[in-house]
């Protein structure tokens, strides 16, 4: 049967949109290979070409997702006249911005299931390869104006990426939470996002309460599909 | 065939004992989980009530030997007249006496083979669920003294746990490093723990330097057994 050839960044993006409506109708979980292999109409020696699992599917969906919002930051990093710590929080509020569509939710929700705890740092990881850079330069310019304590701003970008993997356990209860556990787990999720945020703020050296991990509402709004 | 009846705590102990020296002998990877049941002369069904798998043996590896560490700290912890702050690194300190012996080293290498990641955070979190309710003790000591800045000791006993993941790639590339490759390996290794006692010093409201996660001379002898 001839098959269409198609640019391979092409059928990347074809692969991966096929995998995101699937995963977002179906769950990641009950979504298998040879369903997105027979929707793109594929081989599977070609699929694994492109994607060697599903797994790298749903990596290669957070890469994607984070290098949007990436793009989308673009006029804030290229903004002459920015301080570092604008620039910072706009970088925070943009990686809030990603996360708080019912339909990313869908996709990723599965992540924070424990038995899903490997998917969830690849994840994790895969988000991390792209926003470290950036914070770095961030950073970077921050020590140099002065308003940024640091020694090194590329292990302090990678402290402070890493810190994000703290709300990991207060989102699985709030995913699984019951009506009556509902308010509680919500209370949680955003006093860890303070709390985070406050030692964001002094492992930069700056006033508690500069860095803005979370807005009031913020956390009800990101998981408004999920209330049981 | 009559089969010796032990209590459960010793059961397990055995159990334990039987698995680090199979782990340390032949590697965990190597290591299956019929040649400790065999070892220990139990049937199959008698196994899995105690560890449900290969990764619990070496989580219960994990918890024993951080149950062990808190147990050595015990006089300093009960000492009266001593501050958080040199109960802080006393804790530290026991924590990396744990790690250094080489057999220790052996049991949980494979952890940080990039595929066993879900073994390493599983580790961690056994590891600090044992570590979680001292740490809180000592800031919330440190709080009332007035030494240490927190609103939620307990949160940030957690955020100064977390920080730990943040070695996992270094280690990982210490046990991979060619004997080219090996000083620079340390090199990172010890820069990473630097950046990190500075990190929680920070949140900690303390001086840069107060809290000592690495000696001078100690990623040499932690992995002295591993150098290539």
């Amino acid at each position: 049967m001839p098959r269409v050839i198609k640019h391979p960044d092409i059928r990347r993006q074809e692969l991966l949109d096929i995998a995101a409506r699937s995963f977002a109708e179906h769950g990641y979980d009950s979504t298998t290979v040879d369903d997105v292999i027979r929707q793109a109409g594929l081989s599977k020696g070609a699929f694994y070409y492109y994607y060697p699992s599903k797994q790298a599917l749903l990596e290669g969906l957070a890469t994607a997702a984070a290098t949007r919002a990436l793009e989308a930051l673009q006029p804030v990093m290229n903004a002459s006249g920015l301080g570092a710590v604008d620039r910072l929080n706009a970088f925070l509020r943009q990686g809030r911005q990603t996360h708080d569509a019912a339909a990313t939710l869908a996709v990723f929700e599965s992540i924070f299931r424990p038995d899903n705890v490997v998917l969830y740092h690849r994840m994790h990881a895969a988000v991390m390869a792209v926003m470290l850079p950036p914070l770095t330069e961030i950073l970077a310019q921050g020590v140099a104006e002065g308003s940024i304590r640091s020694n090194d701003p590329r292990t302090t970008a990678e402290l402070v990426l890493m810190l994000g993997t703290m709300t990991h356990d207060v989102v699985g209860r709030l995913l699984g939470a019951k009506p009556q556990e509902w308010a509680a787990a919500i209370a949680a999720f955003e006093h860890r996002l303070v709390e985070q945020g406050i030692a964001v703020d002094r492992i930069l050296g700056l006033p508690d309460g500069t860095v803005a991990f979370v807005e009031p509402g913020f956390a009800e709004a990101m998981f408004a599909s999920r209330r049981p």
